[in-house]
């Protein structure tokens, strides 16, 4: 078996659980936050600054690595954790995301998808079978099926077939999957329509997967919505098996899909608004430029203890950004990343000793909601 | 005292020496390369990434920081180590060479310099009282006297007239100088001309300082003649202060300068080719971005032990550069900066054991001149 879902806990004042997930690569406690490395370095940073912040798995992405530098020259140099030198466990997704994201640069049929490739225009096909083979070769822990994912807004119509599409596609994913080190989880679809997750959620556990991604949420529909369809769609998969909101990573976002039963999340937000100079504090956001922090010589965030607030001062960050120089959105994406990982300890303590609704409280009183 | 230098071994093959210097934050083996951090960051490095490849010490500029973010936040701060998270020695240059750099943007006079910031175009005026007050508040343990630094070619009238005004205002920074756990270096001038170059060294040595600077060199001119310049300067300064040939960083100039009796040496180069992707190794440069490095799964250098060659191979980070992540310059700089630390520990042995001509000949029988 590629890996094994422990449930360890579940809540009883909320939905949430407390779970580890063994991998070839080791054990990961859920739930658990995946940072995004999207072309097989997650940006900026180290394996071994992702280790001291404890980060437990990371996400790579199938559609960048097959562009650039392509999935045989991965697989010759022993796979993806040998190729970026980071020896935890890794989730690929399969580029079904990135390719229909490319709008009108690309072409869907029955049998997969004619796109366009970003970088120099040259023509692709990409297919379940296809995702599938070259995921096996970059080797990932956790690999997932090839699926359509439908934007927001979108009719009943579209996001039916979409489903339906997903789940075709999805059994055929597991068809060509071989790997018996790696595991492969489907994708719940179904759009905003409950009737439709619900038969997504029904058709996926009947092929039968050891693991859940709910695709389709965080795409630009209001957030109580999102929490609505995860409220209704988490308790429609096996308990026995971790569930995987995609694309989530706003800490509003981590605790409510926690409470609502969710395992796994990944995003590039807490990388991406760091390399702006946007950091996360416990008291909410700070835009390191603002002249406010010319002078201010405390740390990003004085509860913090990750080694930028140990070793610099607001002051000093706001000078790398303002001077441009690297240093600065390193220290940014370090305090980031690690405020989501302490975020997400704190969680999982919380569950643990069955006080999450009092710490869910506690924490947006100071932070906010974004 | 400020700093101490202590004269270990002079070589009697060559003119190479071995030194120690005692400065309020630790001591300098020399022959030493510092690396530069411009803008009070190494680029995109660390101080504990600095210090695994054991950087002695480092320089920074102090018209740089004098324009951004200020000698006024960074003494707040409480100095420059404190700042930048350095407990190190460092040195800062002058701004001399900088103020002269920008060309129509400035005007001399005997009193100073009037500039106007390549930053915004503000005006602004720096003088031998100004830069070295500037220093005193960032506090370095070495700072620099404010000079004129002729450019090559120039006639000897004009590197006459700048040599005599770099001597006068050397006077100024003494006289204006007053902290006790700083030493402020002279800086030798005098074009290509050895009559000049032996009346700077004169007139300082006269007046006085705790160690000299070599400037003017590595502007333009052929390397031999450099190295003439050198072999007849060094000499002329004291046995027991310390030499610093400023802004000389390829592997060839540094072991040439060594030979000729130079116990310091600054530069960008290895940190600038590394963020263009080109490397120093046992066997010369290397351009990662060569196709040739696609599929190359060995590390940029095989006799390298440092982190980037300990665990990323030249196609990952081929890779990198072609996707354009910061890890890639991240790992060719600390290449870069551990080849020339290993390099300057290699030659201070060769000179503790009698061999550094042949260490020399041995070394860039590999390495090529550049």
């Amino acid at each position: 078996m590629a890996i094994k879902f422990e449930l360890i806990k579940e809540c009883k004042r909320t939905k949430a659980r407390l779970g580890k997930l063994h991998t070839p690569h080791g054990v990961v406690e859920t739930p658990v936050f995946m940072p995004v490395g999207t072309q097989a370095t997650v940006k900026a940073m180290t394996p071994e600054e992702l280790k001291d912040m404890d980060t437990q798995i990371i996400l790579s992405n199938t559609y960048h690595l097959f562009l650039r530098p392509g999935a045989d020259l991965i697989r010759e140099a022993g796979g993806l954790h040998r190729f970026m030198h980071w020896d935890r466990p890794i989730l690929t997704d399969s580029g079904g995301f990135q390719v229909f994201s490319l709008g009108p640069l690309r072409k869907v049929s029955e049998d997969g998808v004619t796109f366009k490739s970003h970088l120099d225009g040259a023509t692709h096909f990409m297919s379940p079978e296809r995702a599938t083979e070259v995921q096996m070769a970059l080797g990932a822990d956790i690999i997932m099926a090839f699926d359509e994912c439908a934007p927001y807004p979108c009719t009943w119509e579209y996001a039916e077939a979409a489903l339906a599409r997903t789940t075709r596609w999805a059994a055929r994913c597991k068809e060509t999957h071989q790997r018996e080190d790696q595991a492969l989880f489907g994708i719940v679809q179904g759009g905003v329509y409950n009737d439709l997750r619900e038969r997504s959620a029904r058709e996926l556990v009947e092929i039968g997967f050891p693991g859940y991604g709910i695709g389709g949420l965080s795409v630009g529909e209001p957030k109580p919505l999102m929490y609505e369809v995860l409220e209704y769609t988490a308790p429609l998969l096996p308990t026995d098996k971790p569930r995987y909101l995609m694309g989530v990573g706003s800490p509003d976002c981590l605790v409510e899909g926690i409470m609502r039963g969710i395992d796994m999340f990944d995003c590039v937000l807490p990388t991406r608004i760091a390399r702006n100079g946007t950091v996360m504090t416990s008291r909410g956001r700070v835009v390191i430029k603002n002249a406010g922090n010319t002078r201010d010589l405390r740390p990003l965030d004085e509860e913090c203890s990750c080694y930028t607030c140990r070793n610099y001062s607001r002051a000093y960050i706001r000078h790398l950004f303002k001077a441009e120089e690297i240093l600065g959105l390193r220290l940014t994406t370090i305090h980031n990343l690690q405020f989501l990982q302490t975020l997400l300890k704190k969680v999982r303590q919380a569950v643990a000793e069955d006080y999450l609704p009092e710490f869910r409280a506690e924490f947006f009183a100071k932070y906010g909601y974004e």
